[in-house]
């Protein structure tokens, strides 16, 4: 019995080593990720009890990313084994002025070909408070989208709170497809976590002033964002992160969230990166643990921060850190000094 | 324009390093590798003008593969880009009594997904003299298998010499699948190539007294396989490999030519292991030179077999190995002294 | 609720890559492993529901330990934290006439140090069968020997089996203390496991016309050395492991079971090795899975014998090879075919 | 038959993983550069025919250097085997304050020792329309000076475009050997390349005010330097890298490209330096094919520069990035966020 | 017969590949360190006979550690074998805003247990002019801080010069120990050296208005720390580090020297960090070296900085820099420009 | 001051990791090693005072030769620097029937180059007892052999013993310089040691019966050929290796030892190959140290070849095997056990 359920598709991470392109490597890391994955991880890193449902290949494959996420402390009891293949993803880490490349690999994946007979969400959630999923899963095929809204309505029904973060990816659906599913799914949600790109992306509300891919972001602007999310789908809250884009290896990071009334603006950290991909979801995690343990609202979204800031600094997907070292940062103990 | 040219299917061969299962592993070794082009190597390596065609997704991951066997000095430019996604297989490699795993994760690949209009064959065939498939292309779908088809007739009607290797896959088709499909092929192949299981599974003709999975085998009841795969298809020749498993580090390879008339056996290597697959393609590509180098049979057995037992020497499909190296073995020169 | 709970050392292996010796290598291959440890995990890797029992460092050594025995699905809720360190052994592995070299620094690790209040073994033994440890655990420290003891005495009294392997190290003990301490031991336990030196070695029972290094056994001798040890001790069964040794890369590989009547021999394998450590605790999982499972006296031998075969072809301690693969072994499938 | 032609040395690069010097590592990075082949591979990488021309040792390594180049699409049809060995470079990568370093091992190399009746430049120039060489290949020995020279009355009298960067390499020659050699060869020059340590060394142009060792450059200076050349020689074009070295970790690039009349450079992009070397030679590519392309003056300096700012993203000597990832650049898309 | 002799403990280290945590690796780069053993090979790579005392166990551990100091040209003759285990500390490397982490594993270590009757100063320091310990050798035991004070006391006796660094570690003893224990031992010492953390935690002496953690620093605070010290020990020369810590992968690095009347400040440098473990040991064994080979204060205290700030560039705890290289930096060659 | 000194040429080893070939490897294994190089090592593992004599190049790559040689106990107080490169060979590592492969590129390096000023080899030998060299050293260049010349004479006039491996390389020399060259050094050498190739190749002197290439051997051929060498140079003591080549994976590895008048075999060790370079220069070394330590001529042998077959199962061409685990295989212990 997990306190928190994540939902989604866990994939196999091929990267080669450093800074290398594929056509340079002959050796390819391989890890694993995905958005509510790495949420789990995050939680049961601070001690949360924590489960993840998905469904994998029943081959050596499937059976590494169960014992990845066991190793971590991820209750995987619930996990389903069948179908076809387990979905990968191809990322080549991007470097001052070179982006970051993200190849799919994930169609016909076994999540996405899941039968909604395949989860007894009666049974997942039985026991839990929380219930976490993102706009990736549903991205990935119809099936996958009624699965996610069979989840929603039975979280909802047992009366767990929601999360999801909006997650839009291109390379997945078009804007209008996501717009459509996930108006439909944002009814069940009671906080919403968004970066700067995915209302706008995803529900057209922009920014006023914004220019992301230049890296500039309005304080003002996102409260706007904020206030007309909050209005239209009624969310109890809504958290947006704000990365201003130096380059590839250098960010800032900030996040706000807003209760339905007040603002709370984070710290903004300055990030060395080592590895960008999960930042959004070390993120999400923390605010969902420091929601979970009652933090004062301007403490929840500098936890958050403070943790989704420290994942710049590990590699993969899954963030290693402690609740110890996230709370020292959010009380002021960046300046990276060796502890002995 | 190339000699010879080679159709299937190449993928993306994941590995853990040395004797580590996937579930111990976090680094794969990624190289290429696939029946067809496995042999396209060879013969380059051999000096050969050989040509490769297939299609590649316009991805990293497709380019890659093209590049790699660019380096190797395949001609790639019949090579089309499109499709879905590149197909993987995964292996583990064994030791002693545990056997190397082989898991595919090639379908949905764009080879397995392309259309008929995607090659011209009078266009690829342009030039060439020798065509060659193996029983792995028909099998990943029927689209392939038409395809196949199609590249027969074209190389049959331009009077190029057609050669197959059989190459059962349980894992890809059954074996009732396997007997009509190939069977309906047969006709136009003037070289059969095939291993001590092959014969059995795709057209039950069974060695009489073979114990394969033992590694028990009978100079007898393969000359008789032989035979009666000769009347039945009216092949040119059939060779076939055997392959004698002591352990998974330990095998005695030996091949096997029959012209219609004669039998021509090949010395027996004890080989062991470095990597095991690839071997059956290096034998493969060792006939092919030697025959379109119009070497006496004898010789032709030699030289295909001393070209595979050395592969078993190399790391991957692929047979790096040269034409000195190749006739020095066949030549007596096996002791493996350092050359300095 | 583990059904079979194992209680011992589990210490960071720190091993040069491959063949290299300590004086040569600035990268050490960091797993983990110990006789008890590797029983557990290989027990989970059949699906027994195994727990693993110690006390570890709470810092990020003592819980990467945690999560490795996690990841592999033992279940770990029932280790303690706290004391001073993780235990090491380094390991050079060695090739053909040179041994693999193994030095402890595993003095004042929290294992040895902990005190008999740290471990309330009703609790811990609560809904379990059987009950798992090895000469090695006493052979520590007096606190361990002294928790071993009371561990048995509880695991008597609430009824589980006991099995004990007893693994002598002449690097942690005389003779004298071994015998000493293992004789008042040995009371508890049902099944003896040892391999052809360790019951000289303890208890001075001899295999006449043994000559252990230089890799020569004889049955007739070893049937005698479990009669002796199944009177002495009334154990319901003793099982000893003959391992022949022609050298670091080969040995052959044997196993004898005796039920205080019958004796049972297995099949004898020739290993080429991949890694040796670890060879008999996976022939003691094996046995306890057999045995469990009910298995027939002269299955249970073979499954155990031929569990242990394939982990001389695993890296590391842990044996990670399924209950498919073993019983398709034991049922004569050792040519090592790859399987595709 | 290719449309550009680069003629020079290509050489193993020797260096250890990541920082580490040379008494640290017992492994060594082995890739392949050289100023004129990075040119071509960046050439090659855009889509244009790019062939590349010198002397290599007929033995492993001689062909693993072709392999190399023909894996990157380079034709290697014109590259002649024979000679006694292959250049070496070995390189530590510096960082922060502390310079990367270059030690050179290339004396005798094959190319180095090539006679004139090597090459047939009729035949290698057939179809060409640029012929691409630098400062390097003169400075290696007196043979290669002549061969050089002979290379450009060919192609200048066969109607190619010329182009060379200057590359004044202290460790190969003094400042009049290269002032007298290069002086000889510059009336055969349409494009002249240089960086703003290149011109003083060579021909004793000086910026007015510069401090290259500190990094301080200024845009006049750069100015007058370009129009005593294009006065002084008369080349069409004169293209200046400024490179503001802040670190070895960090460093300000520009461009300017003067073509006699107008000076146009480029935006500064402040990069954070994976791997520097090629850097240079990827602008000499990115302006040679927007040249042969017809790109406006600004766009082809702007091109140049946002291929050489990637370039130092990239590990190894060549750079693998392709021209939509350039363009994209060089319309503003330098921020490095993730694509997906 | 060395003119330096340091004394300490070297350890084994043992650290993840590049930013990986603990938990996320199976693989340790294994080297070694430790603050004395550090000044030492900085002091030989320099060309000083520079000689290093310990006591190491009598195992390949233990030899490996001596190897590795005779490696770089520290004499090893007086190290004596002996005792129970190596020491070792586990690094983890830090990033952004990550700091790095140290777990010792360090206690019941050779050097720790060793006997007054191990060492033989008379005979250690015939013909040295120059004994150099750190404030961490009496921290691991009060054996250890024993053999201090004897090799301090037998220095003084035999005219040598005798250098401290404080270098406080809260993982080893308290601040009351630690005062307590070294001020008993600041009568020997002719130069201290201190980072800015370590007068405050040792002996209480703060600089006015620094925030050590936050990374700002006071000029005026550490002349006033500089001169305190001085009073209360009569020392004669103070060194102190001001390391500003921007983050664990930017810092500025700067030093002071005070020789009881003047103050020297070095240059500032900002640092990008490759590894910034042994930055400090780097200072003192620059600052040795300048002050035996008689440079000017001022100098003495640049080449000391350059000394460090290279260090932070080069991974492992060993400074390995040549004197040509902290030479040319100290003269204004930090723009690290490639050098061919 | 050294009791043994060894003269001859260190080389930089480059070698793919595995049994990966040149074409497939962006990663080279970087060691060092060189016949004489090797059997100083050897008698430093020994825990004899070796020195190495040679010239290298004023280089990091030169240096780090240096500090390789002083890691493992091997003075190098007598090295001089200067000249051009170093040398380098490069090694393909073989398997099963591939014979391993090295390429030379030692040409112009600086031993092969020095003067004969550069040495004083009365000052060199000072102190010593015995001079060994190798028959590879006169074959790199003519000055080369003429400072070999200058050393056998000065250490015959000093009373020195001296040792010489015949060692022919045809890579390096044909038959008749190296007869001619060889011949006018055999007069100093006390102890002559060839192995199965040598002596026919450089004073055609052969093996009655004996098939090198196909690894046949015959114990009275080589009693004949010792005969005759003892004969003709009057040798002390004549040392033959017999290598029984049945693949690149396995050898049978004897030796013989003529002392003019007995003849003595050792036992033959089957060995299983991790690293065979090196083995006969660990046999010499083996042979030197049982010499000068007054071992009984059977007793001597046995000791040479326990040492070399140990060589094989270890990397690099250096043999770190201690004299106790020598003299352990010597006395029996050559199953491999596992020491704990």
């Amino acid at each position: 019995m997990s306190k928190v359920v994540c939902f989604g598709e866990i994939m196999l991470r091929l990267a080669p080593p450093g800074y290398l392109r594929f056509v340079q490597s002959n050796m390819l890391e391989a890890t694993f990720g995905g958005g509510e994955a790495n949420v789990a991880v995050t939680l049961a890193n601070f001690g949360v009890d924590a489960g993840y449902v998905t469904k994998l290949p029943d081959n050596p494959m499937g059976r590494a990313a169960v014992n990845e996420l066991r190793r971590y402390g991820v209750c995987t009891d619930k996990i389903i084994f069948g179908g076809e293949r387990l979905g990968i993803y191809y990322l080549e880490k991007g470097a001052s002025q070179r982006a970051s490349l993200v190849v799919y690999d994930r169609k016909h994946s076994a999540i996405s070909e899941a039968a909604e007979t395949d989860f007894d969400w009666q049974n997942i959630f039985a026991g839990a408070e929380w219930f976490h999923f993102t706009g990736i899963t549903p991205a990935i095929s119809e099936k996958a989208a009624a699965l996610t809204l069979n989840a929603c309505r039975a979280a909802k029904n047992m009366g767990l709170a929601v999360s999801c973060d909006l997650n839009y990816r291109k390379n997945l659906w078009s804007k209008d497809e996501a717009r459509k599913t996930m108006t439909s799914l944002m009814e069940y949600v009671d906080l919403l976590i968004a970066n700067e790109e995915d209302s706008e992306s995803v529900f057209g509300i922009k920014a006023a002033g914004a220019d992301v891919a230049g890296g500039k972001i309005s304080h003002d602007g996102y409260k706007e964002v904020a206030e007309i999310l909050t209005k239209k789908f009624n969310f109890k809250n809504v958290a947006i992160t704000l990365r201003e884009s130096i380059s590839a290896s250098d960010n800032n990071w900030t996040g706000m969230l807003c209760d339905g009334g007040e603002f709370y603006f984070s710290k903004t950290y300055p990030v060395h990166i080592v590895d960008r991909v999960g930042g959004g979801d070390a993120f999400g995690g923390g605010l969902i643990y420091a929601m979970m343990n009652g933090y004062a609202k301007q403490d929840a979204i500098e936890f958050a921060v403070a943790a989704s800031c420290l994942k710049h600094s590990i590699e993969g997907d899954f963030n290693h850190v402690s609740l110890g070292e996230v709370t020292s940062l959010m009380r002021g103990g960046g300046s990276g000094r060796v502890q002995r």
